[in-house]
């Protein structure tokens, strides 16, 4: 049999599918894509057990079949024909041989039996455990870009490799941490009837955030799977089962002493002094006292050292607290586009909240930091 | 004591000088930079034993010192200012202390007499075993630039590891080969009384694309050592003693075969067929007949293959010939500015010529490739 295809209408979506193609695995056959061709669709799938992407073009086609195909193979070669149809010319040997105006190019396919099985979701799910959302894909981006970089990269705690979706009266909470710092942006425009919580697992939140755009997103949510189907995209993830940590514990409520800095020089000064805290625990040291931060760090290996001064307004006790400059700069990259910023503080040991004084509509952005010992 | 100098200056400076700098290196004295003060001219230099850079920079200083300062850290710390005046405090410590107005920054300093001894080349070699040519910056690095990718990386010949400088009574020739492929090019315009040759190594080269500019280039040149003076920079390279192999033998003269071809085409086909030339061999088949090459590529592990036709100029024999893919994609990426070439054949077993069908004015630029094995 055989069906032909635009080579850059197949290249766009073999680009918006590939990312859920495993890199490494010990199961060779994730490798591949599994295309399905029916009444005239072509549906791609592709997943490591984990996640699921899946997407539909329609083509020129008689029969109906589902082959497996070497995914990057198959994307080089897409990816490197000018604009031009495509005739798929499957054979019965397990041979596919792709044909345009210039050349032939024989691939080998798989039968589409050794492909795992792609849940049905929400489809087969009873609608007592189903909920539903939509949200514009914009907003999800910005949500993702705000908190995915302090999820946990520790497998000891499975929950926190993933990020908490928490509905709550006040709105959507997206929450992440590792235990050293926490990211947790609330979108007050998203509501579901009941409180409730789901836990996204990394690879979710990567892959999503390599094909979302302006456009709506519907989500269905279970005990079990998250789907968004975004356009023609529809990508399907397992929750982390794992119950997220209490993280509202370690939040301070009386944080009494603000430091309002430009984030802009903090983080230029942070940036810096991240090549003097070179050591293991890469300490940044603020001393803090009335409208004046002095940050300084220190390398005894390098014998090297770097001090500077920056204008704040602070009204609070004098007082030294100590960072990990890396854990600083992450959370500063991730606040870059606010002009200002407040610290709110207690003592050197307690938690350290960072907020931008001057908040989104409709959102609430909140970092914490774990101060690291200062051995003075 | 103490110097002052602008942030600005003294990062572009150091830009400049420290790609001689070695990464990695059993004598850790080489990560320094060597600061001369001397009658208010700061001389910076670097050096990995096989070349050695410097440059010079006016400051303000009444005192004359040699110090050794870590590269990397004060290049680092330096690129990180905004622009401003930076004095440095020199102390009899073993510190010196980088003062701006935002902060302070203490770097360990190492004595200067750990450094190794910098050639003073040209000026203690006697004048009847040097020479000396001047060339335009922009001419040199169009040399490198067509030549450097055919060097050998490979220690049993060290000649082949470097760029071979040919003096002829036709001009200056740029040679490098690998054994598998090589690149010439004459540049008609630079002559020396003598017939000569030099050997320059790799590193040498790659150093001077990072800091050549369109400005002219004094080279001297003995028996073991080159150096090019540029603007306010000097690189001084040791030469590779042994003999450059005789390259001019493996020239086909008599190659009577002319294929002429697209480049933009050829190389566009190329690409693909590196997807399915993924073998040990890396082998890529050309099928020559009047007017018709037909190239193909396969992968007998992963079961796929290519194939394409590609419209030509050629009256020879019907011929069959395979190469390295790889090593035609990267002659024809060096020569991606002409817009047809032509391959000289004989047989399927001798080198092919490759070459523009138009040569640029005062120049002769010629690639070579060695055939592989077709097993069929």
């Amino acid at each position: 049999m055989e069906f032909k295809v635009n080579s850059k209408e197949l290249e766009k979506l073999l680009s918006k599918i590939i990312p859920a193609v495993p890199t490494r695995t010990p199961m060779p056959v994730l490798e591949n894509f599994l295309f399905e061709i029916k009444d005239g669709l072509l549906t791609i799938y592709a997943t490591d057990l984990e996640i699921s992407l899946k997407s539909s073009l329609k083509i020129v086609s008689e029969e109906n079949t589902k082959i497996l195909l070497p995914a990057k193979l198959l994307y080089d070669v897409i990816k490197s024909l000018s604009d031009t149809t495509i005739r798929f010319d499957i054979q019965s040997s397990g041979k596919v041989i792709l044909i345009t105006d210039q050349g032939k190019y024989n691939l080998s396919y798989l039968d589409e039996a050794e492909f795992p099985e792609i849940p049905d979701f929400p489809n087969t799910t009873s609608s007592e455990e189903l909920n539903e959302i939509t949200i514009n894909g914009s907003d999800l981006r910005f949500a993702f870009e705000k908190t995915a970089f302090a999820m946990s990269k520790e497998e000891m705690r499975p929950a926190m490799m993933g990020t908490l979706f928490q509905f709550t009266e006040e709105g959507l909470r997206f929450v992440t941490t590792d235990g050293h710092r926490l990211a947790n942006l609330l979108n007050k425009n998203i509501k579901l009837d009941v409180e409730s919580q789901y836990v996204l697992p990394e690879r979710a939140v990567s892959v999503l955030l390599k094909i979302l755009d302006e456009k709506d997103v519907k989500i269905y949510l279970s005990k079990s799977h998250m789907s968004f189907k975004l356009n023609e995209f529809e990508l399907i993830s397992r929750l982390i089962k794992q119950k997220y940590p209490d993280y509202s514990s370690v939040i301070p409520l009386e944080n009494e002493f603000d430091l309002e800095v430009e984030t802009k020089d903090l983080h230029s000064v942070i940036k810096r002094m991240m090549l003097f805290s070179t050591s293991n625990t890469r300490r940044v040291k603020f001393s803090i006292k009335e409208n004046n931060l002095e940050i300084s760090a220190e390398d005894l290996d390098l014998g090297a050292s770097g001090t500077e001064n920056l204008i704040c307004k602070y009204k609070g006790d004098a007082l030294e607290i100590g960072f990990n400059s890396a854990y600083v700069n992450d959370v500063l990259s991730h606040l870059a586009s606010e002009k200002k910023i407040v610290f709110k503080l207690h003592s050197a040991t307690k938690a350290v909240i960072i907020l931008p004084t001057e908040a989104k509509e409709n959102y609430e952005l909140m970092m914490l930091l774990m101060p690291v010992r200062l051995n003075n």
